[in-house]
């Protein structure tokens, strides 16, 4: 077999760049669960036509067919004719599992999902076909208070925080209020909201003059009102006066909207909450859309400070309607960080690294393959203590067992103890390879610095 | 939307049962690493020419196309005519991913996998469409030593073990080696070595006298080569009689083989290895086969003792191309944990199960609505202290507060302090649920008891 090519759009890390989003993955686990969300995984596979219900999405879907299956297979299989396809996120796979096993859950529902999906869109950078969400979401059953959708971007502020530490560069949750959005342009006249909404996304990429064209050619807007929309998207800040800007700009446009002043309250709400538990991180911004029609209340993009080319790297919002089963909806609020995005930028950008790619913090050498058995209770006696060790793989010369654990970057070698040939008993000994620093050491008791017990994530120098 | 049925083959868990499936995951995970093996992960499709190089499998395979894919566009992304398909183990995309990385990967190359793999087999008790694989292998550039395959099975045995404090059964790894297979068949003048292999696979199914017919029909034999073969197949033991045991045979048979020798050896060394590190655990058990024709050298399985009707759930050997580019051959030897089949025992059988369905030790009442953020101050300063917590969903009646802990199995709940109607100021109180005790606690200082923090995975009573 030749020496195989990557396939654009699956990536792949080395071992060192998966501590790297081992540690990403860990720690946003960590945070989820200090916050009470439970673990939920869906299988990877939907009905085809479930996934199919948003007809914007079926470009996207990969479609399964067992290699030597017969349609009749498939359609007693899948119970009916549409076939499987692959998840394209986890809201849709989440909202099913909630219909099929709501009489065993308990209601309001918090659950974190991180899982790979599958989406057949052309490659470019940050986006790929198959890729890793860290999803939360809140379901109620029946209703859903609104201070879940105060929680949910601190909750996601909290994770992404947690990997500061690490040389993840700051982020910036920005939020709007769908109801906002929705009052202002029926106070200003205009009907059909989606087409607004549209436009007013593509704010970013082509800029207000194509934008309010964009409004008068597809939502029908006269320029006042196309100008009375980019203004409102051209308010933004941290704190309350960025409502009271909000109303100036609406009472100047004589606008009166029940809808307007409830998306009002709730975004102050959210900004106040914000900026005493998490400053600085949430800023209300009047352009963000979010283009997805199911969304009713708050809307949330977040970009990583510096990086602003990279897109959101996690979004969501409030839907009334997650799921129906005809008696009962379930409205959920929720967010969704693009980790493999995320972390191709980390590490594409070398902006973080592991400090080994081996999780070993010892390699214990080899002296015969004879006394392999020594080495190995060395290393069990040290495991025993959860101190991560590896044996040398063979016993070659000393200098060749220090360059294996060099390689991969392990700080410490350990030397059994032994007896030299003029007799004399030879202790254990531990060199530290950066510092070339050796010292008798008692496999029972000796301990590694903490920083060097397991790799560690850590700004690129 | 109807509420949707459970799609046959695809397992998914519930919140509880999903934290005795991330306990298992988190346990092998750690063991791995503690032996440091490097964590992978690769995509999970593979070019399909790659997948169906070993024509048996076939059949298993989900291929993918886009919904609106044209086969052109196929051809393009993925550079070859055959298309795409899910993998169905995660050993042919690590033989790919050494290959393709192997410029950068540090060998012998130590690598854990942990990760789900389809087959669109037809589903089972312990038999899925999808399920999750926990693999470690160890792969050499050119050779690989022995002694890692004495040592993988005894990390598997570690990591078995140390799910055992959860109330998980014993295992019983069963091991035997191609060599003396080989050498004792070919020794008996048995030239199809690959059929003997096949039909003695089959003997806990069908029982010796089927085999004794299928080795006669089969693969050649004589009545009484088919009578030495079962005799071969029913010695088993712990220690190095076992290897004694088959030199008395082979004499008797008059087999004299170099391999045969080669085998023993090894063998031997693995039984000896595993008596002392792992008592117990580790049977040489002469009638392992397992069918894949690539083993060359040690083969494992593995029964959970008491459930030996699940079949195997940890099962590999040693094989001497993993992969190869034309210049280098990558020998490599692992083994592979059914943790979906593993789980689904665990929690069908209701042999172990989570203390509750949350990560959340502390439900944190809320007095009002206007008082909420007094609940979340108390949340945020527990959490600091690594305490798992939420805040309950409304300001209802106590009751119904504390009942929404209890149907989660949350021990705690918190009330925030508060002054009473007569003002006399109340302090911080949190209430144990199971046995009623409250007690006045500072949120900067209580901790819950060491079990209490997490949820745990424990015997079924």
């Amino acid at each position: 077999m030749a020496r195989p090519t990557p396939l654009s759009g699956f990536p792949e890390w080395l071992p060192a760049d998966r501590i790297v989003e081992q540690h990403v993955l860990d720690t946003v686990r960590r945070t989820f669960e200090l916050h009470g969300f439970a673990s939920v995984e869906t299988r990877a596979v939907e009905p085809l036509d479930q996934l199919l219900r948003k007809g914007e999405t079926s470009k996207e879907v990969y479609v399964l067919r067992r290699l030597q299956g017969t349609e009749t297979d498939e359609v007693a299989s899948t119970g009916d004719t549409g076939g499987l396809g692959l998840h394209f996120d986890l809201t849709v796979p989440f909202a099913r599992y909630v219909l099929e096993h709501a009489g065993h859950l308990a209601f309001p529902f918090k659950r974190y999902q991180i899982q790979k999906v599958w989406r057949g869109e052309r490659p470019q950078d940050g986006r790929f076909r198959e890729f890793t969400q860290a999803d939360i979401d809140v379901v109620g059953a029946g209703d859903l208070p609104y201070h879940f959708e105060v929680e949910v971007p601190l909750v996601m502020a909290e994770a992404l925080a947690a990997l500061r530490p690490a040389g993840v560069p700051e982020v910036r949750i920005l939020v709007n209020n769908r109801k906002v959005a929705e009052g202002f342009y029926r106070g200003l006249g205009l009907e059909d909201v989606d087409a607004v909404l549209r436009s007013v996304d593509k704010l970013d990429k082509v800029g207000p003059e194509r934008v309010a064209a964009l409004l008068v050619d597809e939502a029908g807007a006269t320029a006042e009102q196309a100008a009375a929309c980019l203004a409102l998207a051209a308010i933004s800040g941290e704190d309350r006066g960025v409502v009271d800007d909000v109303r100036v700009l609406a009472d100047a446009q004589g606008i009166t909207s029940e809808l307007l002043e409830e998306g009002l309250r709730e975004l102050e709400a959210l900004v106040v909450a914000a900026s005493e538990r998490a400053p600085g991180v949430v800023r209300a911004d009047l352009k963000i859309a979010r283009g997805l029609d199911y969304y009713t209340g708050s809307v949330y993009e977040t970009v990583l400070v510096g990086h602003e080319d990279l897109g959101s790297i996690c979004s969501g919002g409030r839907y009334d309607t997650l799921a129906s089963d005809g008696t009962t909806t379930y409205p959920g609020v929720g967010l969704s960080i693009g980790i493999s995005r995320l972390v191709s930028r980390l590490v594409g950008a070398r902006l973080v690294s592991a400090t080994r790619s081996v999780p070993s913090a010892v390699v214990v050498a080899v002296t015969t393959e004879d006394t392999r058995p020594t080495s190995d209770a060395v290393a069990t006696a040290l495991r025993a203590r959860g101190i991560p060790v590896e044996v040398a793989p063979a016993a070659a010369k000393f200098g060749k067992q220090i360059r294996y654990a060099d390689r991969r970057g392990v700080p410490f070698v350990w030397f059994p103890a032994t007896t030299a040939p003029d007799g004399e008993a030879v202790p254990h000994q531990v060199k530290d390879i950066r510092s070339g620093e050796q010292v008798a050491a008692d496999p029972t008791t000796w301990q590694p610095p903490a920083d060097d017990l397991w790799p560690s994530v850590r700004t690129t120098d």
